[in-house]
């Protein structure tokens, strides 16, 4: 089980600092969608490559998917994301530009209604990951990723699902239990007083799942 | 009726010197959505506002709906757009950041496998434009915007339409007797030998129907 850190943040600066005191407790690094937007790949994720961690491009495409993961991947972004939302082309097209350039992707089932029937669709493309994902606008309407977790690991293989959604200390066993290949953490980790303490618990509560 | 220049271009200083001898025969500018995933909204948006034109930041927004609205208003966009597909909260989000700022937001339906039936549901809460996208992946299986724009001008006010999806010469008249509100051209323009003439002549070609 892998933990991402999402940098579901503005400043550049204040997330490098972090990245550089959590690196050793977190496995990859996760550009969010809006710093990506504010700042441009141009640049990002070459100085977060600098630290020496996988770097995840959360570019959630929606038209141009081989495109777009092709410009994270050139880069040098070690995954990228496309939305299980977008029309299948788009889907393949990212899938098959990891394949090119021998990098990961990750498919965002985030906004999908039913989405373990969308799960099952896109397996068939043979994607890294499918995630799961209650975003932020979800998270603030209470929608959990839990019982989502629950049915989509009895129709595929765990390792290949990550789970995102508001995920903190008390939850994030309740997570683990499933074993994930990746989880997905943010504001529990990046807004934290001490954030280097909460991602190095939680990984404590990974391994006792491993 | 409006014409669109969707800029599905890479390189900064070419967009900018096309953009500056095409202004006077198109309306509005939009940066395209790998354009803005390569440069980022900071200092993008501010350089073509330069040319006194409307700007259109392409985010295809799928959360934090308002968050990323903000940012591009705050960058002086005057459209932002937001993906049909993502979850309500975040349309919700960005619509009332079009009000806050008293901008424009488009509902991209890129992606939606019933347009018409998501149109309905995203327009009570009162949208400026709903985006009919055939996006270029779906351009490349033959998927045109034609018949769900026949549809969707059944149900709604034709000015409150945006079309997209491989729009040229030879088809921008079947588009315009339909009135919309934004027809929306990228590579018949900005991959033309000739751009500028044949935005003045699409143009020409809206007008007859205005």
């Amino acid at each position: 089980m892998k933990l991402q850190l999402a940098l579901d943040v503005t400043d550049k600066k204040k997330a490098l600092t972090l990245c550089k005191k959590i690196k050793k407790h977190i496995d990859i690094i996760e550009l969010g969608t809006p710093f990506i937007k504010i700042y441009g790949l141009n640049g990002l994720v070459k100085d977060f490559k600098k630290l020496k961690k996988p770097v995840l491009a959360d570019l959630k495409t929606m038209d141009t998917g081989f495109f777009e993961a092709e410009l994270a991947y050139k880069d040098e972004a070690d995954y990228s994301t496309v939305c299980a939302s977008a029309y299948i082309e788009t889907i393949k097209g990212t899938i098959s530009a990891a394949k090119k350039y021998k990098k990961k992707c990750l498919v965002d089932l985030i906004g999908v209604k039913e989405p373990v029937a969308k799960a099952r669709e896109i397996l068939k493309y043979k994607p890294d990951y499918i995630g799961i994902h209650s975003g932020i606008d979800m998270q603030h309407m209470g929608i959990k990723p839990l019982s989502t977790l629950v049915e989509l690991s009895k129709v595929m293989p765990s390792t290949k699902i990550a789970v995102a959604g508001g995920i903190n200390l008390e939850t994030i066993e309740s997570i683990a239990k499933y074993k994930p290949g990746i989880i997905i953490v943010g504001g529990a980790i990046t807004q934290a007083k001490n954030p280097i303490a909460v991602a190095k618990k939680m990984k404590e509560i990974m391994k006792k799942y491993e």
